[in-house]
């Protein structure tokens, strides 16, 4: 088959990787043309723009940092969706909001290609190990098709429903994310205030049943006091703003998630906000 | 070795259970009688009191369900600890109070005879498998001396410090345990608000990097509706406002908790006390 | 003087009626003719257009419901921006968010029109009196040569500051306006809960020094359990929402105003979005 | 009437004042003896000891610090319970729990001795005005016997209800006192965001509809910056620590007043604890 990927970037990269195979032939872009290199050495051709990776695949994946840039990708000057041949489908792993996904499914549907959204759960080393959790939204037979693929570059794929609800799953997730950082933060202070000493901490809470298993991969910025942005704080607190916003247009209310939104606010208030968004377990102390 | 065991109830009998061997003798006592029947025909000798248990062993286990339960089992009428001989060791797994445990050992101690605090985490399945996490408190040279019985009834234990560390643990991991909970109810609450499936939320969240794994075991709850009360929503709302009285007598603002034991509280006023706690997920909606 | 005035409501016929006077000519319009008979009756000419009041004014006053109607009636066909003589001011008491302001402020600067944003506290009864609080942003010589007009409408004028700054007052106004009768709601709660008699908590709190004065005119919603609609619960909802939103862009926290908004938003959410914002009174019990 | 005031400290000094006068004996009693000195130049009669008070009156007013103070004034070696004549009132105008009060008043009871506990509100000028708010509760023939006297020292008697309810209700405005000075910091802060002065947004809010009267006195504190403690913040977060207290046992949920204790519990974290509880304005900042 006849693959294309744009946007190869920290993530894109190291997902584009597990798509390189003796069956497969691999077709990638990126604005920033150095970080192909890598895909170059093992074999993916590269490409001088995202309508010219489209004219030569069956199936496009895109990995962007937000909804303007894949607008811009799909539909601006050169972009890829008018270069889709027909009955190509299109993998949209991008974090963008439900809405913006429903748009774009639409664009694609109107040019006889088909659309999924498939936003990943999970950072760099999943992304490298192709072991991310895969939240995909849109048609049964589109996913069907591409399924191959996705399995390459993820442990698990969840099909949501249709299009835009790949898309609600990860903002779901990442409410979740949040939640989870600041539970473990505020009770890890309540311990520390009792007298347990931090390391005691980690161990007793880090890998047990009510731990998120995430984590286990923060457990050396706590150490540290070091946070190095993975997820960078003013990410998730606009992430959670995104949710908040969500909730209130569809009329329901969420207080929980309110207060650890405020807590992000507050962290990002005292200067945090391009820490990572651990750095929450810090600034609550 | 001659062990004993006092309150042989759901928890305490499936612990117990594990400490019978051919390398050691096991001594029980259960104020309703019939509770030790089981690990009567497995070998145990039944006692006739506490007292009457601690005469005969040099280690004595107990699992009683609150402060009040422990003192008149350790300190009243024919009570264990006055008939401890010097030497033995008294291990109480039961959930209290930092300071109680602090003064049980201090009890102990005046009358020779060392005590750790050894609350579990963990319900009925992992009572049973002998996969109970158990938080430590205590000498380092009295835990090490019952570390190989311990071994038997859990997965792992942690000592987390001196006497009351293991029970100011496990209220540190209460409190995970409820704003899990109230993570993994808010954020499917916005899941189903923006269209998706409870099943496929379920599917997403349940078993993930971002989901405390106990959750797995509610998945059944949440789906039927029903929540037949494993750990009470009372008793949870009772170890929050627990959780949060110590942080206020330790001088620290814990906001989040706080907001998660008001929606316990709004939960228990709605009159879901005695179901068990996850009915928070239907309780918010 | 020519006074315009395109509104004429609820708020904006009893506001308008404080302007007829010997010593000065009143024009008016609105969308629904009906409702400036009270007005003609006192002797203000009704005109056809925004466009034909302006044509024929040194002032012109608007107090319309949202944004999207001020918008059109100032800048749509036959609008009144256009039409007002250069040099003329426009006053705009609708209730809009601080970044309009600004935008229809630019717009009338470049037309060689002044504007000032003078948003109101206060519902039918000051208006009626002429009591109500005006919340200013502007030039002060332009607030200067309208401030006769405003103090028939009002007991004080606050000049808070250049333009959208009085609607930026009128968002803090409502953040406490929210916040009070979340605070009243909760006390009268506690208290009865700890017996004591509702008519008694009433007695003891509304105009004391603890408690918002407004309150007092909502006494009558608390004892009879009514809440006919003088301010919407959903408007105050989507009130907190946007102050919320406001301070997210302005990266600041606001915990205790994030609960409020999420108590309203839980009322709304129990259907009591149309009833008066004192609901939440009855929705918290 | 033969009066006594047991507690002449910076309260109840300016109170008793009001008692002084030609149809009235006054007869006083303060562990510091030096703090009778002004009452006895206006012409009130010092006593050795709060049973030496008793002895010689028929309506016993005492105005302590706390539980344990009134504890050892009325019971104590030399209390006054045990000295007042059968038939005689006690009027106990400090600040405790509902619970205390019920038990001081069963204890008066079995002495023959009526008791009301008459809590107020208001500081050290409305003390010193006669303006108190006086919040009573208690039998309602007690209460008119002392009425007149009440009179004299406050503005206006609420009579909330049987013993314990007068305490109730200071529970219930101290809870209110909270909220309000809560919504005040962040409904300034807020402003301050969008380029408000905080000179405009003091004259907007303070005096007006929405404002907690009360503010009016803490202006000055706002302005300097200066929380010199006519209500230390400590006191405030143990109010409402204690008014939590009350809502767990009764099984109400107070989210918002929650939010408000984390507040204060924030700032006391940060050193406020002896600044007047107005500090929160800044500590939120």
């Amino acid at each position: 088959m006849r693959i294309g990927f744009v946007g190869t970037g920290l993530m894109g990269s190291r997902m584009a990787a597990h798509l390189v195979s003796p069956e497969h032939e691999l077709f990638v872009y990126n604005r920033t043309r150095s970080k192909t290199a890598g895909l170059e050495a093992q074999g993916a051709t590269v490409c001088e723009s995202p309508a010219d990776v489209a004219s030569r695949v069956e199936v496009l994946f895109s990995m962007l940092s937000d909804p303007d840039a894949v607008q811009a990708a799909a539909l601006g000057t050169d972009g890829f969706l008018d270069a889709l041949p027909g009955g190509a489908t299109w993998v949209d792993c991008s974090t963008v909001h439900p809405e913006f996904s429903r748009r774009m499914a639409a664009a694609a549907t109107e040019r006889g290609v088909r659309c999924i959204d498939a936003p990943v759960a999970g950072t760099l080393v999943p992304a490298e190990k192709g072991e991310l959790l895969i939240l995909a939204g849109g048609d049964t037979d589109a996913l069907r098709r591409v399924q191959p693929l996705l399995d390459r570059m993820g442990r698990k794929t969840v099909h949501v429903g249709g299009n835009g609800q790949g898309t609600a799953m990860k903002m779901v997730i990442n409410t979740m994310l949040a939640q989870s950082m600041v539970a473990f933060s505020e009770a890890t202070k309540l311990g520390e205030s009792l007298g347990i000493e931090r390391e005691a901490l980690l161990n007793g809470l880090i890998g047990g049943a009510v731990t998120a298993p995430y984590l286990a991969g923060k457990r050396d910025n706590f150490t540290a006091g070091q946070y190095e942005p993975a997820f960078p704080l003013k990410h998730m607190t606009k992430d959670l703003h995104l949710a908040l916003l969500s909730a209130y247009q569809a009329g329901v209310a969420l207080p929980a998630t309110a207060a650890a939104g405020q807590l992000f606010a507050a962290a990002r208030e005292h200067g945090r906000g391009d820490e990572d968004f651990s750095a929450l377990f810090d600034d609550i102390r």
